[in-house]
């Protein structure tokens, strides 16, 4: 029998053509897929006919195929010969557990490829007219997620705060007041320049403006939907230059400064 | 006449099946490329026959085009009716200028569209087994380069030193002694693991693995080449439970421990 093969392959922030070459051509052809929930649909149709299929999303609070069963499910395929595509939103590493789906291969002695994904961590921002590094503005960028707990060691906000010049929040809208405060409490000013961004990179991206002051009530008003990003510093506002002055930073945050995404 | 279009498309780390999808078909639709150094010559050649290439690179020493003269040249022939792509390596947006080349687009009023590239910063640790994030030990990372005074601002290395749990450092070759007496002077253990890989996702990617207190000499040692990058955090430690114990971490750093890449 062939030797199985788990392939774990970065979908991107959304928008499909943002998987890479290396990407789409495992999914084509792959005998099982594994795959999560803000994965296009339209990846999952590039499997071929033939391919076994296997949700493994975590919508909210609906029952989700647990860590240790999505690992074991890799391994019995690919131990059963087949080519195993798993399939993650965004790069595999990037709070993607894709660190703990490759140990468990290892330890199986199952061969794993890592395929990475553009992360929505650099792309989501980007998509909306934001750099996360720019000459003279910005020179370091820090990515944390908003759900400190679900994921070990937590942030360490009184350096963070100030420690670099662009900070990226993935899964923050839930925490955004928190957040917004705690920056202020160790430091960072409150007219520091924020982005709040909602399904980044796909037809329906939306994005708020405003600052460490006043954003979080201007979403709360906005009603953005989740999956969001948060990007705070001084790079919020080369989105008005990069956008050549279509869309100028609006201070009287309401609903309607939601704006459509940047051509791409 | 037809409207010229800039299009700034991030090439990935090296690699050149990971430049994404729709990287490569604006690449197959180009007029006229102007390429960076560290593009792979492959993805130079998916250009169409007609169109023009332009080596834009930044080689060390050598002389090259200045910034200002890249903006104009896009701005030129874009306004020639032209589709033009701007390949740069990684992504255009994590270090590479492109928020500058899209200000320029925006002020001469030329559409301009940002195709994300895969970062080295978090593929590059990947290819070397290497997450950026992992449950338990890390969840957050920075991104910074080891120009300072290339890039405006600089790092707060008093706050960044252990204000995130993982800190990846591009181009930080050169300075890295420096670095790593920074990062103890402010309170980063130098027991941390620190890796350094060479030419990641290349044929001629290598690795080496010490701790912040001896890497700079076994990096000495080894005689790494650029492109290199720096990744210190306890995440280096995972490599070895990703590589399947294949590869342990070597602490008799010597140029005998510069490794092969995972496969990919």
């Amino acid at each position: 029998m062939r030797a199985g093969t788990v392939a774990l392959v970065g979908a991107g922030p959304g928008d499909p053509e943002l998987i890479t070459v290396r990407g789409l051509a495992r999914l084509r052809c792959a005998d099982v897929i594994l795959y999560d929930r803000l994965v296009d649909r339209r990846l999952v149709d590039e499997t071929p006919p033939h391919a076994l299929r296997i949700y493994a999303g975590k919508a909210c609070g609906a029952h989700t195929l647990p860590q240790s069963e999505i690992n074991a499910l890799l391994v019995a395929h690919a131990q059963d010969g087949r080519r195993v595509v798993r399939l993650k939103g965004g790069d595999p590493f990037v709070f993607g557990r894709g660190g703990e789906e490759a140990e468990a291969l290892a330890r199986a002695g199952i061969p794993c490829e890592v395929v990475p994904g553009i992360s929505s961590a650099i792309a989501v921002p980007a998509s909306a007219g934001i750099p996360v590094t720019h000459r003279g503005v910005a020179s370091s960028f820090a990515v944390v997620t908003g759900h400190d707990g679900d994921d070990g060691a937590g942030v360490d906000w009184s350096r963070l705060a100030t420690g670099v010049d662009t900070i990226v929040v993935l899964m923050g809208l839930a925490s955004l007041p928190r957040i917004m405060d705690t920056l202020v409490a160790h430091g960072r000013a409150a007219s520091t320049p924020v982005a709040v961004i909602s399904a980044g990179t796909t037809a329906a991206e939306r994005t708020l403006v405003g600052t460490i002051a006043d954003i979080a009530a201007a979403v709360k008003l906005a009603d953005l939907a989740t999956p969001a990003l948060v990007v705070i510093g001084e790079v919020v506002a080369v989105r008005d230059r990069i956008r050549g002055g279509h869309a100028g930073i609006e201070r009287d945050l309401s609903a309607s400064d939601v704006e459509e995404p940047v051509a791409t």
